[in-house]
């Protein structure tokens, strides 16, 4: 929030991993980021970097925020859903986000010292997390809807979402859903959905940009559950970055990601 | 299932860690398990073994069917708030939990192997778990209103889950839930519940017999989250089957336990 | 160093588990430990509180230094075998020490940190770790006759050291040495020797205060390794500390301990 | 031992990861494989793939074998002190090898399996390891001069070595040791020697094909310790193989490797 501007004035583009510029509002900033903002008219301006859904916007901005890990993976889970109808909005949908310790930072700290978190399990955020209003802004849902939970896997990094809704009533099997997914992400180099039966494990992405996503849906009671999941500092960090910087200079989306 | 009604007939009682004893009826011991019931008298005569719900029975019987231990976990956090009417049951019930890996048993298998676990979280079962009957059973909820998971996290023991559902319009603050906890559990010895704003981790119960439960509510939309945490191979299983065993024997219930 | 002379004076007893009384003379504290000690007389009355072999000057004692983790593993293997003029000295003797992370002590820092040490193994100290000295003093080698490495195991908790030296000519079997640790520890409730071809693991005194020793012996060459194994924070710490307690008090010596 | 007649009878080269072929004789492949070698021969023909020592050999080679992981850390380490003549052999050399459980191969067994090994640390081979007659026929050591013992981590993969002798007199200072590894590592693209008071640990390497050294020793007792690292799945097994199949097939050695 206060470098950007000095390096935007001197004619180069930010791509900022802080949370700084994720928001929509200044309002919206000080409510979970508990501190004013000091860059309304750059909070304004920003682009939202996640390539999937704000493709577009990214080759013509100064300023990209690149989103955060959490929202990251309940963004391209959640999204296409809720864009295609697809969710029974007025039962909520939950999202039981667990992630590796690289997700804390590397500031030293007695919550990711290693005799705390080995052989242990935790819960660090319960419906109040600083990630919750990207998912809101970039999903379209509200607030009242959308139940986020942060827990703390005994692992170096990776991110793993399970995600709960009823379906609406549209919806009568699993594939109605996979095709939903399917249309959506066609063309997309760092998606990759699963079959019928199969989801993802955090190995599966391990060091890679991908996003991985599988489901499970029970037609009788419409219960629909997605696992989705990437490496947090991967596609959930320095790997977006480098996709959003490769939409910035022109470059083919994949240089250099693997 | 098979050497029970020996050990019956010679005259000794039954403490039955497997899943034989725990279903209400042939028919979904058959539906859930892939196979027959071959003692179908035993299975209605068994006692359920949840000490904290079901303590008047286990006494006189002769056979007792531990609880498996996503369920002990499950039902000590949902029946509480279910007999209370605390929940808005027709936006149903999450339960996303997470085992260790001593959970799935000590026969070697690839998906237990350590290069497997390590550095990875993984879900295996998604809505269909055999122990879901087992919390319906108990907690009195209906298949369509509970949707369960089961995670296996890269620990030796220990199980959290963490429970969300939308409060009943009864509910307007979370020491309205906190209350019916209290009640419930005031007398129990290995139920501990705690503080406003408070949730149990793994580490907080390794190696005993407790249940730790620690919950947050959102009054505006009253969206609630349970977390609830036990040791898989004491409270969810041997240590459970002590205290059957003591109040079979009649012993004082924390005899040998922690 | 600085607190226990007020406490000495008040009457009380001192159990110290700091290195400030462990070794013999202020100019060899001054080199090991970089500083120069403050309380020389009480340096020089400190009984080393290593039971198995300080036993008797325990109960009358005001100020017990509590060996170091290290230390007491390496001594429990190494004494005996020097005592009986079992090992080669000419050929020196090697220590290879792995501990957990706990030995580091619990102020968060980045080499403790979860994401440094899992799926890692480090050396942090080669030859000059400052438990060398108390070896040396306990077990009457010479510092050119031992070398001593610290390694640092990805596990909470638990000592493992491999030490490696050629027997003296009279030893011609395992059962030599095997026979001179027996009679040594015959009567010692916390020392557990193993049987030909077996040597102990970290989990077999996980938690309890037992240090558990193994060897092998080549016959023609006379190599012999043994290993020898403790919970650095009971039998390495607060259980040893409670065994000198309950000599200081005359209790039973294994009141309390596991 | 099976299949390579086959394969070279058709014309292709064979490289090869299993230990058939690493051993000079049938006896000595007797003596430690515990069974006949049916294909004298070839053990005859096979050129030993550690390009740093035999690289000359490996481009005509029908048949080349891959040294075992923990020969190439030891090797690597050793063969130099070795043919400097640095090494008071009459004093022998102690190799404490720890290795990840990839080590240990895919298939399932309890001894890999995460609850046993998650918070332990075994020693699995003291002395007696197949592995000693690789270190042996490359170093020119005898076997009444080499202690070996092999280690389990609980990690997925890595090899850390710590190796112990006693340096010969021509040795005075810690610079005289670097230096012989310093002349003979030149030119070698995949081993990295690190500076004084420097060593390296197992996140060094992981996923790369280098091996890492580094070293302390004292000149007053002439003590020397080195610290030899790989991964164990890339320098100690497919990487090496690649950089093998790079030289066999005159491709510039470091195609395709990190």
């Amino acid at each position: 929030m206060e470098i950007a501007p000095a390096i935007l004035n001197s004619g180069a583009k930010v791509i900022d991993l802080s949370g700084a510029f994720r928001l929509a509002t200044v309002e919206n900033y000080r409510r979970w980021y508990r501190e004013d903002h000091t860059q309304p008219k750059l909070l304004e301006e920003a682009a939202y970097g996640l390539p999937e859904f704000c493709r577009s916007r990214i080759p013509g901005a100064r300023l990209i925020a690149n989103p955060g890990c959490y929202p990251t993976a309940a963004n391209l889970a959640i999204r296409p859903l809720v864009e295609a109808g697809a969710v029974a909005r007025e039962h909520g949908i939950v999202c039981d986000a667990k992630s590796g310790v690289s997700g804390a930072g590397r500031k030293p700290s007695l919550k990711t010292s290693f005799c705390e978190v080995t052989e242990n399990f935790s819960v660090y955020s319960l419906l109040d997390h600083r990630h919750v209003p990207e998912v809101l802004r970039s999903s379209g849902l509200e607030e009242s809807e959308f139940s986020f939970s942060a827990q703390l896997i005994p692992i170096d990094r990776g991110i793993l979402e399970t995600i709960y809704f009823r379906a609406s009533e549209g919806i009568t099997s699993v594939e109605d859903l996979m095709a939903i997914y399917g249309k959506r992400y066609a063309e997309e180099p760092f998606v990759r959905l699963y079959g019928r039966g199969q989801v993802p494990d955090v190995h599966a992405v391990a060091r890679t940009n991908f996003c991985d996503i599988g489901l499970r849906f029970d037609p009788n009671s419409r219960r629909a559950v997605v696992v989705s999941v990437i490496d947090n500092l991967v596609k959930g960090a320095a790997g977006q970055a480098v996709q959003n910087l490769n939409l910035a200079l022109g470059l083919p989306e994949t240089t250099g990601l693997l």
